[in-house]
């Protein structure tokens, strides 16, 4: 059942855009900005009318979806209904027949041609076709995707359930992973494990083979990228490198079950670098900082740059005293955790919504991270799942913190 | 490198639609209609133009991503070239800056203000709310996908040797399964392995893994579909569910590398009941006269129609003599296979581009499957990947049919 609270925030953000509705596309099942409303329902090409006034309806295209549409409990507009079978015939052209089909719908659902708000996703040529052909008819549109993403940004029980437990099957993973690492042979700077050089690759599936377990999926590739290759933020990993001792290997995983979870350790077999060993200290002192200072009422971006502070007082380019830095400290803190990966709150000056402070019911990472790119380069990252409360927050990541996967065992 | 046979297409398509370029929007890593063109280049929010004259250029939003970017080998529209940073001060609004940074991107192509085709994906709000900005200073959109679709149909060399590489890593994961199924133990009518239930969730682990191991991502879940789950096409499978002696089990895996592989067997553990017997003896046949078919120069609905025959003949509800059936042969033969899991060639009459004659080059799944829903319901789906040239056609998932795991081994 779709959630009240959700939906009055929701057309409080629509009443300030001067919308009488919102519509969400979902071209694909998972679709983030239509998944609040059709939660583990698995439909592919859908919609959701959220009338100012009214309950909000979900339309489907293809008839064998019914009970699948019906296990939302929203109310439907069935293809039946909307005669998509007629108009698919009469309009063969796909933006005819999405201007069509949203043109029944939202007659259907009592809305006159007004302003829209629009959300979701479609393919892009085919919608801004649409978007034409009903523009002549009198529609007009706004983007709905900011309204949705603050009405997002607090967390339902069922929501924080399913992030928790997601949450949950990563930090086994990791413990699987850490586990492999501390049994590995090394053999000429070489792990070995079962006889062979252990890979990038035997740790992705280490931790795949948990995900699929549990029904989640990896819609990005997952991050396990030793020495140089961590000394870059975003580069995941070759398949076929075998790790070495005494360097990094930064593992951030990101599954979704119907919501995501997000967390990334650091880990070194062997006798790690003096500089690693340091770069490891402090990104423990900043996350430490991050967690003390995560709190409702708090904002990001202070806490980004008490971060900046602490690192640049030990020695590290920070993106506050030398914008652009590909060495140091070189990202931001933080983001909101929820149907996407990345969403509100957010850390960043002027992209946050309202005045950025921190609230009950926001999901955070906290993730400082040191970077040395280049030859003999490496990466350090730690990064936590906080739920935050009136009074304070839970870590939904609570495992070690550990380069020596060693230390993790027991 | 861009493929000149492709490019040559695509401008074809576009001078068919009469617009002076394509805009190919991508709003996250893997979007299937800018892939062509950047390869595994790992880029998040980016854009290919390509002008009716000249070369093809690569705009992206983020300065750390320069060298994922400068390694497709395009002409580079860089964030600092576009003035992304001003902009994006200038235009606090999403909308607003789409269509700064597009309007920045096609004059510097040297595009003059008129037609656009227009691909990719983006949010739908921003997007339709940024070409109303682009039509006010004289733009015009029509869609591009279908000429993206028609232009990336025949697959190159390197695309093949992927889809090839994919398949070959999803043969061995069915070869994983059905090895795991034929060495469980049977107890009250359950496969038992080391000690405890065989559920869907570890077959799905026992693939994951896999496809992990070989870098392949799963964006969507595997179907692993037991009895009257397996019923139903498009049911993923309860993953807690425990296995039994004698019910069918539907496995149907389409993980993606760069592009995608489609395959699918069932499965019977035990001794299986006559229907089931008797369902998949008609798909085997109706697979084998569907390869007996699929050559270049014929066309998707005839070979589909022939099935419908054969399946008919066989005292199955099919399509052809009752549309809608939710019993029996209840959807089409196939559909391409590429950067999207389903794309062109099309099997539908109507939906397929020119004539609908399958071409050398074509890359497509044979699927022909039967459904027995509801209580005491079972599911068998037989499907293939193939690719054909001219003069024939080779099947890249040369697996066994056998319902019987045990015929898998040796």
């Amino acid at each position: 059942m779709i959630d009240a609270a959700f939906v009055v925030r929701l057309r409080g953000e629509l009443a300030a855009l001067g919308a009488e509705a919102l519509v969400a596309l979902a071209h694909a099942p998972g679709e983030p900005e239509v998944a609040p409303f059709v939660g583990r329902a698995r439909l592919g090409e859908a919609f959701v009318v959220l009338p100012a006034v009214g309950e909000p309806r979900l339309g489907y295209w293809t008839p064998m979806e019914r009970e699948e549409a019906a296990s939302t409990g929203l109310e439907l507009l069935a293809p039946e209904a909307l005669e998509l079978a007629r108009l698919s015939r009469e309009l063969p052209d796909p933006a005819d027949l999405l201007a069509g089909v949203l043109a029944a719908a939202l007659a259907r659902t009592g809305v006159v041609p007004g302003r829209v708000a629009l959300a979701g996703s479609w393919p892009a040529g085919v919608l801004i076709a649409a978007g034409e052909k009903l523009a002549a008819a009198g529609w007009s549109f706004v983007s709905g995707s900011a309204a949705l993403r603050v009405a997002r940004k607090t967390k339902r029980a069922d929501e924080l359930a399913e992030i928790g437990r997601v949450a949950a099957v990563t930090c086994e993973a990791f413990r699987a992973v850490a586990s492999r690492l501390a049994g590995a042979e090394i053999r000429d700077g070489e792990l070995i494990c079962d006889g062979k050089g252990l890979t990038v690759g035997r740790i992705k599936a280490e931790v795949a083979v948990r995900f699929a377990a549990a029904g989640l999926t990896q819609p990005r590739e997952a991050i396990v990228a030793p020495a140089e290759e961590g000394g870059v933020p975003h580069t995941t990993g070759t398949p076929e490198r075998v790790l070495r001792s005494g360097e990094s290997l930064i593992v951030d995983l990101f599954p979704k079950g119907l919501l995501y979870a997000d967390c990334t350790r650091t880990f070194c077999v062997g006798e790690p670098p003096e500089a690693l060993s340091r770069a490891h200290a402090d990104a423990l002192a900043a996350l430490e900082l991050a967690h003390a200072q995560a709190q409702t009422g708090a904002r990001g971006w202070d806490i980004q740059r008490a971060v900046c502070a602490l690192l640049a007082d030990r020695g590290w380019p920070t993106p506050v005293d030398a914008p652009g830095t590909l060495r140091g400290y070189v990202h931001n803190l933080g983001h909101g955790v929820g149907y996407e990966l990345h969403e509100l709150p957010s850390f960043k000056e002027g992209a946050a919504e309202g005045d950025g402070r921190l609230a009950a019911g926001d999901v955070i990472t906290l993730e400082p991270g040191l970077y040395e790119p280049g030859e003999g380069g490496f990466g350090v990252r730690l990064e936590d799942l906080v739920v935050l409360d009136e009074t304070g927050a839970e870590n939904l990541t609570p495992l070690p913190y550990d380069l020596d996967p060693r230390a993790w065992l027991g």
